[in-house]
């Protein structure tokens, strides 16, 4: 008898090893093989050591596969018994088409299983000291990809300007577009705007500003950025001053806890 | 010379230990005192055996504390040298008042770190087979607090009818209100809406129906509750049906990896 197959969708966070969940890293553990996302970092899949590992996806100056090559991948390796990990970056429900594997998956009659994990829609802005809500400046907030003008301009025109923190993943090329379309909506120019480079990359940075300058902002870095727009903003120094003492403490700690 | 303190402001995710991440149980396995929102499970709290540990915050027939009682528990512990941990349901930062607490650590100099969790608005309707965005049907999300009509209803208003998936916390006794006011914005009565009780918990449940009828729900739990409503809720059919097998299959695979 063949021990049936698994496919565990799992949600890699925004890249520390450290802010995988348990049950990422023993699916990791166990695995057989490893579809992962190409901007996740390498040294999570040194979490898989007896899984064949692949990167897929687009990188740069990389061949990428597609979408039905993945779900191909995927269904072939369960149905020859293994335990598959298809690792994705942040959360695999946000803007990540895990919907779209899973309802492969489940089409295929392939059992599998969704293991969430950080996005950086909350967890980027919260390591730059910035809460995506905070009382008195925001109950809520909305999560947007700023990947393609028509799929943001509906998501931006319906949102009432200041009613809620906007966080935009995949938005840095369109950061421009997006604070034109969010200003010309009716949102003040002076609005308190960020973005978080390499939440959690040890070389991660924050540029705050406003809206109406967010897209004047040159860049120079291959990091995967975060755009959070809003009040909240406003916070990030107050709750961000701590951050240097606590990577000292971060440090101790480890030391004492060794 | 005394050890600095440090207080980390942890996330612990919808309540399964195994949805917690690495750094927060290290952080609780390090700690001096633990400070609980009373909706956490108390099997997370035996991760952090030195601790001493304190259930917070409001709790059916026990008696709460103030927020301004539990800064200043936090700030004394980290004073003498302790390593404290606030433990919050979800995501610090995600409608859990993490902004308050870490700007009053600030305001009193003690280092302090977020260790961001697994926040219910995404992990939630995961579990539940549903993805909060989708290719085709929802590009983006907002998350909103139904605690009080006077937060929910202008961000509510101020989405445009269909424009993104909508996803509430603590809106399980407001979800009439919620309904009523997003119909008399102009959401088609049959949206699908889902209610998610006790995600990750053994004996969660999901219902599922339309935005006409979730305030006619009658429910009997005291599990916590995160509604989720649009389009994408009409997936978790599909991608839900994988789950029970999925569940037999965890059992196998801890077995034999144990």
């Amino acid at each position: 008898m063949t021990t049936p197959g698994l496919v565990s969708l799992v949600g890699a966070g925004p890249g520390d090893p450290e802010l995988l969940t348990l049950r990422a890293v023993r699916r990791l553990r166990d695995a057989d093989l490893v579809l992962s996302d190409a901007l996740v970092p390498p040294e999570l899949l040194e979490l898989a050591p007896k899984a064949q590992r692949f990167f897929v996806g687009k990188r740069a100056g990389r061949p990428s596969i597609d979408q039905d090559e993945i779900h191909r991948l995927m269904i072939r390796a369960a149905q020859r018994g293994q335990r598959v990990v298809r690792l994705k970056c942040g959360d695999p429900f946000v803007l990540g088409r895990g919907g779209e594997e899973a309802l492969a998956l489940a089409a295929a009659g392939i059992a599998y299983e969704i293991v969430p994990g950080l996005s950086s829609a909350i967890a980027a802005p919260a390591l730059a000291g910035i809460p995506v809500t905070h009382r008195g400046l925001a109950a809520g907030f909305a999560v947007v990809s700023g990947h393609a003008e028509a799929a943001f301009g509906p998501i931006l025109d319906g949102i009432a300007p200041g009613a809620m923190t906007v966080v935009v993943l995949m938005g840095l090329a369109t950061r421009g577009a997006i604070a034109e379309r969010m200003i010309a909506r009716g949102w003040a120019s002076s609005t308190p705007a960020a973005i978080v480079f390499g939440a959690s990359h040890p070389d991660g940075l924050t540029w705050t500003g406003e809206l109406a300058t967010i897209g004047l902002t040159s860049v120079e870095t291959e990091l995967p950025a975060v755009l959070v727009i809003g009040e909240v903003v406003s916070l990030a120094t107050q709750i961000g001053c701590a951050r240097q003492p606590v990577a000292e403490l971060r440090a101790l700690a480890a030391e004492l806890s060794s």
